[in-house]
């Protein structure tokens, strides 16, 4: 396990709480990683920064692993043994992950987590084949996880992927659209599935394993798909304005390679002189760095527009949903304070 | 469901159970397939045969369901009931369909079952991500079955797709050698993760769902891989002599694209002065039609240098292995007919 030091933004329960996750959920994952055929666990290995390209060892993280500590966490909420879930959050973990090294191929993305993507180093072939060992090595752990709980875990982790799936779809098709052709509501739909359906999954399987019933478990799901939703707001937020202390993204990155994103979007829905300026400097191929935007011009127009309040607010009302939900089946706020803390820790800096 | 005439090589035996296998597993696939999302639901109807790329219906099929009716007939050599494991065999075809549909945007192929490849109507994305879900499709039917088999049928599935990930790879790894850098041993290790594994598999959760011993359940898998190399091996052979009356595919098709398939690699293997002109032959990239190759005298040269009569020799000795398999887990010549009606089936005919 590689060393933790809190950061701004990140208080220290959230920090305690990814440490130890990683201290239980990083072995089990190696050990599943290594279960796959040679040819394609040494793609895995480099997509979870544990080797590089060459395939000596890497001392990289495989990320925060936000989602295994959701899971463990929320078992822990309702009163289950966090150890007894460890199989269930590296499972959460390997759908992560296959859908990163899917989405990236299918994105031409060329970065990840400050490495060449996968596909970039073995090929389309190789990225999409590990993919997809990693979605059957998710499944597998489960279904040989003794837990009476694992079955249940499994259909609702499938289903989730079914709706990841669709996510992406959605995400792929609206980037095609031009600014104007696409809807907030469309916006929040595809955020929801490509970024909330897993967060809610993985609150969900905590329950589940915690042998809650399924209100309680739908609850769980729908805390975890409000505090990701808040999520990608304040994300679409540090993607215009930046908040660099924490990230290192750079402010405007979002709005130079004209990305959609969601305080974009709003701000173009608002019938504002603001808009319409907005839609004009937009008016180009997303993703095409080369055709200049400007940048601090655009964030401008953002702003006059009423993207970034509408964000802010919008995000807060998503964080107070979320509470409401999980309120509902963790009526201890004691119990509930780690969910609170991690979800406090997601909507404040990205991954 | 489609009309179904028996055609030469296929007894009436085999014809009857997969019509009736396709009657029982037909409308649990149709129906597991309208559960996707719809952007998905429509790349996977597409695959299916069952729409036009525009939505409307279309009579086509699905294929012969060879791999539901391993698993459906393997249920009853093994004494149990096959209408309580249609879900099962409704995964197993999820999951061909899902390796067909990634393998063709890998291979960059633009024909399956006479029709263009989804991933040429609808794009590389939506041809993944439909692949995705139906594999998680897959694994969440068997989560939703009550069957006491499921887990094991599940843990077992989801191996099977890492072992076909792994085929898949090999595949492309070895068509981008040479063909004197390819063992026959590798191309035969290929053959059996990219085709036995799924055979093996399909008989092998029939054994689980008859409530079978592992051991029986290993010998079911052994007896489909077994018999999965024999139609490879039949099938490549078609591949370079043809067997028009059965497949419609031409003579010579796989040595015009310079397929390193096992009797050709056989035949480079056998230093034969016929296979120092088969090498010169085959000296060009795979795969591109345009650079002509003779392919009759390739054909000529294969026969001469004895990768026919090796091919032949090792199919029979495939079915043979297969056969003792069998008769370990099924003693019951009458009960293990249908296994073998298949297994004679598939090892006459390309799907």
């Amino acid at each position: 396990m590689e060393g933790h030091t809190p950061e701004p933004g990140e208080g220290p329960e959230a920090a305690d709480i990814l440490a130890s996750t990683r201290t239980l959920v990083d072995p089990e994952l190696r050990r599943a990683v290594d279960t796959l055929p040679g040819s394609l666990r040494r793609v895995a290995r480099y997509h979870f920064g544990w080797e590089h390209a060459d395939g000596t060892p890497a001392a990289g993280s495989a990320g925060k692993a936000i989602r295994p500590a959701l899971v463990l966490t929320a078992v822990r909420a309702l009163g289950g043994e966090p150890a007894g879930a460890v199989r269930a959050a590296a499972a959460v973990e390997l759908v992560h992950n296959f859908t990163l090294l899917h989405d990236d191929v299918m994105d031409r993305d060329t970065t990840r987590r400050h490495r060449p993507t996968a596909w970039t180093v073995f090929g389309d072939a190789d990225a999409i084949l590990a993919g997809d060992a990693l979605q059957a090595l998710a499944q597998r752990m489960l279904a040989e996880d003794p837990h009476p709980g694992a079955p249940a875990a499994s259909a609702r982790l499938a289903a989730c992927v079914m709706e990841l799936c669709a996510g992406q779809h959605a995400d792929c098709a609206l980037e095609r659209r031009g600014p104007d052709e696409v809807t907030l509501d469309e916006c929040l739909a595809m955020a929801e599935a490509k970024t909330g359906a897993l967060l809610g999954c993985a609150c969900a399987l905590g329950a589940v394993y915690a042998g809650a019933g399924l209100d309680a478990v739908d609850s769980l799901d729908g805390f975890g798909r409000e505090a990701g939703l808040a999520f990608q707001l304040i994300d679409d937020v540090i993607g215009i304005w930046g908040d660099p202390g924490h990230t290192g993204k750079p402010a405007g990155a979002d709005l130079a390679a004209r990305k959609k994103s969601l305080p974009v979007v709003a701000a173009l829905a608002s019938g504002t002189p603001a808009a319409a300026e907005l839609a004009e400097l937009y008016d180009g191929p997303q993703g095409k760095p080369g055709s200049a935007l400007d940048a601090e011009r655009a964030a401008r127009a953002v702003e006059s527009a009423g993207g970034r309040d509408w964000a802010q607010v919008h995000a807060a009302d998503r964080m107070s949903r979320a509470i409401g939900q999980l309120a509902g089946a963790v009526p201890d706020l004691e119990a509930a304070g780690g969910l609170l803390a991690l979800a406090e820790f997601v909507t404040r800096r990205t991954h």
